[in-house]
């Protein structure tokens, strides 16, 4: 039978990133592509615990949900976002599949066909897909190492009029990137002036390497909560497996998200949102993230030396200041495409960095994971990494 | 700020369901409004065991999972399908987050603006608000108690030219009704006919009462798997805080719906979904199935019994062969939706009828869920709800 689907269905792929998963997932490939945290420092015990206190409280504790989540998680998650200067409140907060959901959510009730989204560029490129798939026209806004630039940002507010900014602007995915506070500032009050939402997606923020950097979300300055929608998720800083994130923002906005969550799925998981709700109370998540931070930056580090030993001629990045990437870009004649399978057949991935890119895409650019890994498989898949990656960029 | 939000956002409505089921979350009333399963008969024990056989198969239980779905899951779908007729295999299973996740993603891959979807009437309230969500023009199909009508089923085939029909034909939510496997076939030859497709709605199929009675899901006569797209889901038969469902159907249009629950949420919770694993494997799910078919059974003719009191001349209604709903006509003049305040303010909540419609609600109808209340809560709701009715049948 040949079924017609939806037009909107002719904008799918599959993401560049879950397919090579899906191959490394079955052979001896070091895979540095994936956004996966380090499996070997998951807190299992306490999941495990937590677990245990959820059945624990009773039948009722399997029982149906409300679609805005648990509560009492959501009163924990208003908590944990109070040190970063987000003030909200359990209303302003709903539960999510993990922060993908809000992004796809969020795109559901803002977008119709032909309507704006301003992105970074390179971005996350399921964020690109999810966008498209609702008929969005995605524009990339010219960025520095600080942040979309001032001026081309305004000139694109004032012409394309555009529904809303996506912004992941704390070691973003894929290139590591933080903006400075006053390219914050500055985006937030172009908002203010063109009357544009912002959704801010801040999955590594946690993951800072630097201590005596302080970093403010964008949602912090946002004093009355009017125009940022801010979402991050437990899958870096807990466990994927539980697949819970949130967003907050303006009451309207929130509750319109919620109504369309009712239908797409009812409600997530209440036995992982109770859960997660125990681990928050009893677990000393703080230490944890510790632990991540240092042990991610470790990490980073071996991959780093790997890299400048490559020399600056032809590959340059930049070190990273927290999150799970490095980004690279070779001599302008390398294709990291085709370089892929060739690496993969030498026992290690990577993602070409191609679909991160609006339009326009550098094919001589690849993310790196160094969170994944141990530091023992890092270096074991650099070695089988420069094997393919010099000759690739000397050959040519 | 004045949000713009987009122009389908203007079909949303909170659901009259989950909106009662707010109100009657807080106070002392009773309520036999939402479709949630008996909590004291939740097998509470065996759901703790199943996570525990989670975490002590390792860290690795806690990683990013495939967007299809845990492999031994969908194995262990295959088989329990098998004696319902239903020849599946793993690659054409996608496990969601309930089966509300595969109405909401079939509708998503399917349909745009104007798109023609047929329905019975009254159905499932949330499936017409997505696929309305979505653009789509919800027809209804005239019925009888034994499926749609054949003649007016192909006319309306024939010039609409539908996207897909949307049923529930094995204890339907809200009236209860049971197809007949003519009707079934008939649909099906339809379909074959017109090249339309079938979503079949089947969370109750299991709370079967009379087991000398045979239901053949439509999508076991469909042998080659190439029309209907059959979900189902562990909410009612084990527990709904799990939020576990799957589809399975045509392998082009399952691979089109998990590219969508890609950009939807990445996966359902992969800890959820490997409990459920353990839990097929080692819990006796066949015999807990039975223990809620006799007990919702005696739940059923307890408030029947007291509908039969209530005189057939005011009240028209059918004994249920399964499922979790009795579905009540009243004499012409009861209003439901205005019955339902006095009722909650004596004790009782119900579902008003009307929003069950696609067209042309008949407003002296309501909805009574007897899997959720004990059998004394029954009795005491009962006595409560027959205080307002009859006083609301009579006056007028």
């Amino acid at each position: 039978m040949n079924y017609s689907f939806a037009p909107q269905t002719k904008t799918y792929q599959s993401s560049a990133v879950r397919d090579i998963l899906k191959v490394t997932q079955q052979g001896h490939v070091i895979s540095f592509a994936g956004g996966l945290p380090a499996e070997d420092i998951f807190p299992l015990e306490q999941v495990k615990i937590a677990y245990e206190k959820v059945f624990a409280s009773g039948n009722s504790s399997l029982q149906y949900g409300l679609t805005e989540g648990f509560k009492p998680l959501r009163d924990a998650i208003q908590t944990k976002m109070e040190p970063k200067g987000i003030s909200s409140n359990p209303d302003n907060i709903l539960i999510t599949t993990g922060s993908q959901q809000v992004i796809d959510l969020f795109a559901r009730i803002m977008l119709s066909e032909g309507d704006v989204v301003l992105t970074e560029d390179p971005t996350y490129l399921s964020a690109l897909q999810v966008f498209r798939s609702y008929g969005a026209h995605v524009v990339a806004v010219k960025s520095d190492d600080h942040g979309m630039e001032p001026e081309d940002l305004k000139a694109k507010m004032e012409i394309l009029r555009p529904k809303f900014v996506y912004i992941i602007p704390t070691f973003s995915n894929p290139d590591g990137k933080v903006w400075n506070n006053e390219r914050r500032q500055n985006l937030l009050n172009l908002c203010y002036e063109y009357n544009v939402l912002v959704l801010e997606d801040d999955p590594y923020g946690d993951i800072q390497f630097h201590q005596d950097e302080e970093y403010h979300p964008v949602a912090a300055f946002d004093t009355y909560q009017s125009h940022v929608l801010y979402t991050s998720t437990f899958s870096k800083s807990v466990v994927p497996a539980l697949r819970t994130g949130w967003v907050t923002g303006p009451i309207e906005v929130i509750r319109m998200m919620a109504q369309a969550k009712q239908m797409n799925d009812l409600h997530s998981s209440s036995i992982d949102q109770q859960a997660l709700y125990y681990l928050l109370r009893d677990f000393n998540l703080t230490s944890h993230i510790n632990l991540l931070r240092s042990e991610y930056y470790y990490r980073m580090t071996i991959m780093r030396d790997y890299l400048s030993k490559l020399g600056s001629d032809l590959f340059t990045w930049k070190e990273p200041k927290g999150g799970m990437f490095m980004w690279v870009e070779g001599c302008e004649q390398l294709n990291t495409t085709n370089l892929l399978s060739k690496a993969v057949d030498n026992g290690v991935a990577f993602v070409p960095g191609a679909p991160f890119y609006v339009d326009r895409p550098k094919n001589n650019t690849f993310r790196l994971n160094f969170s994944h890994s141990t530091p023992d498989m890092i270096k074991l898949g650099m070695d089988r990494l420069v094997e393919v990656l010099l000759p690739a960029t000397t050959q040519v």
